[in-house]
């Protein structure tokens, strides 16, 4: 301890960046006990001034500030975006600073490339914060379950339509009034589009396809579809089927190598793990081949649990010194597989006048009714989805909507 | 590549051994890639012989066909037991060969010491396959939340009593019925008394509470009560309270610096996370100062789960050559609370001609009948363990049983 400190800098001192320096300070015993040093924020960069702010004197304007130190080991990225975010970055794991980040949309997109780079000068570019908040799941898959072939990941990685969806079941209010509320509490932005038409959850999958198959799975070839059509009599009838709606994220490796990714609200059956993550948190299953199922749940967002993840990597990165801890994402682009391709239950909501025409067109499915009767839900039997979309686009207005079943 | 290749030795040719040795086998590239160099098992040593085995060539009797091949540098310890499985564990380290074990009963006996013994000889004893199985819990506590105080573990940590109370609870079978299905099913052993007397998650608990601590809790300082005294009629009351009953481990560290540690049957309320984790599966919460709850979840036992918790730590050996991973855990005794200074809610049952003095002793509690009426179940308010325990006794045979509530 003492000369050997480890001296870090933090980029952008907003929500995560005030929770990464409110992290290092109370935990600073456990921090550097676990990094084997003494671990100390010495810059923050950010455009504004913190006049009063009791880091104050740590305030830069100047990013070259930062580069010019060579004391400066670790950079905690935390300022989001793919602009300077990207650039700075690049300039840091070129000179051999490890970078640490939340910034799932930097990492989605240029993860494989700055991984590289860092490994290329013997640093590290970590993200544990990207994914799942304060849960380690990127830890699970990249340096815990190291024995595992991982076959499926399957979660709940927004937290934000995960609350929308549990108020609108617990409380029959619809999308819009969920939304509401969602905003009110600060759980969505003014703007929720990220979130609820599904790009948030892409970016999560992206980087954990990426990281399950070892080669590059980019957000532009996943399909996404977010939850604004859910409706609450949907939820009415997955409560009949005893079903959950949940969002999910689902990425699996078939059979020819090629990896399945998509976003999408499913229905999910009670007994599953993942039916009852309600609210703001997360889930992720995470199959292996030899461990079967195993979940990691917890808050998915928030300052403090984000902070926190953004600290873990820090310790590692001051573990491990001129060595490069993760790089198991090529820049290889993964095989993507077509939706369309594979095979599910589907649930179907229609009206009733014309339940003789949409029973033909999924034979064999399970119907369930509300009291008033106006219209009925449908559960089919297992089949391709492509068939599944042609039979439901085939029945015109006679069908209101659907979800693919879990 | 190839030169450098990693030779592991395995010890003990049972369930987890010759999981450990299919697990390298048939995930042999996730592995190695991993490791970052070719893994391969050289020797497996047993008493026995398997004649027709395909893995017959490396079996051998005798530990110092180990001992002195230089090209061995990690041994799996699956032996089980104190006795031999102790000194060949002592014996590797001291030559700087790391051990990977499933072994809960040696890691709870001498863990901080053959940790010391790692560390002065540049080698690794890990031992994340003596808790939750595959469930990389040890490597949560470790080696992810590293930016977190832990203040609290809260888990199921023995698959064969959650089968066993799951049983009941579904099936309104006592305690002996539930018991002679899980022995028929092999979740239990002929003789269950490690498992339902609460040994087993002891140990674990030991573990665990030694791990977020850094202090050394022993086995015989955590207070433990088994299940065999949980009742068909507790769970028909927990089920009428909207409860669940679980066999709980609890460690957590209080505002003074000792530690609290239990193993005991708890009544959980249903919307708590751990009151789904059914069947012979695991789960553990953690609760971190920053982070808050993250719950770990999966299969907590089984050849397959096991095996490859003690792959992945030969995955982090070999990662780590002549560097100690894991040293958090000092051979210092850590200060054990009195469970009977905390406080919480219990339940109650007792005999329905008695009410009036059983709430007379229990003053504001919450009282609940059953069909027929002879006995009545009773949550009292949040009270000091010791003024409970006086006053439950004092009430004689006007009381049937009494169960913690989390």
């Amino acid at each position: 301890m003492g000369a050997e400190m480890i001296k870090i800098a933090v980029l952008g001192y907003g929500v995560v960046g005030s929770g990464v320096v409110e992290v290092i300070e109370r935990n600073h015993a456990e921090i550097s006990r676990k990094a084997g040093d003494e671990v100390s924020v010495k810059y923050i960069l950010d455009l504004r001034d913190f006049p009063g702010d009791p880091h104050e004197d740590k305030i830069v304007h100047d990013f070259d500030r930062i580069m010019e130190d060579d004391e400066v080991s670790v950079l905690c990225e935390v300022m989001g975006g793919v602009g300077p975010a990207y650039q700075y970055t690049k300039r840091a794991l070129s000179a051999g600073k490890s970078v640490c980040t939340s910034n799932k949309e930097l990492v989605a997109m240029h993860g494989a490339e700055l991984l590289a780079l860092a490994s290329a000068n013997h640093c590290n570019y970590m993200f544990e914060a990207s994914v799942g908040g304060g849960i380690p799941i990127i830890r699970a898959v990249n340096s815990a379950l190291t024995a595992e072939r991982i076959q499926a990941v399957t979660g709940i990685l927004n937290g934000t339509t995960n609350y929308i969806l549990t108020k609108m079941a617990k409380e029959g209010v619809d999308y819009c009034e969920a939304l509401k509320q969602a905003q009110a509490l600060g759980y969505a932005e003014r703007n929720p589009a990220a979130d609820v038409e599904g790009a948030d959850a892409c970016r999560k999958l992206a980087i954990l396809a990426s990281l399950m198959t070892g080669r590059n799975v980019s957000t532009d070839r996943i399909y996404v579809e977010g939850i604004t059509k859910v409706s609450r009599e949907d939820l009415e009838y997955a409560r009949i089927a005893e079903m959950a709606v949940k969002p999910l994220v689902l990425g699996s490796v078939r059979e020819d190598g090629s990896v399945l990714a998509m976003v999408a609200p499913f229905m999910v059956p009670l007994d599953h793990p993942l039916a009852r993550v309600d609210d703001v948190f997360n889930g992720v299953l995470v199959t292996g081949n030899m461990l079967g199922d195993a979940m990691f749940y917890g808050r998915g967002a928030g300052k403090l649990p984000t902070a926190s993840a953004v600290a873990a990597d820090v310790v590692d990165c001051a573990k491990h010194p001129g060595k490069t801890v993760w790089c198991f994402w090529n820049q290889e682009e993964a095989q993507v597989a077509d939706v369309a391709d594979t095979q599910r239950r589907f649930f179907v909501r229609a009206r009733a006048a014309q339940r003789e025409a949409v029973e033909k067109a999924f034979p064999g499915g399970q119907v369930f009714f509300r009291e008033d009767r106006e219209d009925f839900g449908l559960l089919t039997r297992t089949m391709v989805e492509r068939e599944f979309e042609a039979g439901y686009k085939g029945l015109g207005d006679a069908v209101l909507s659907r979800l693919r079943v879990l």
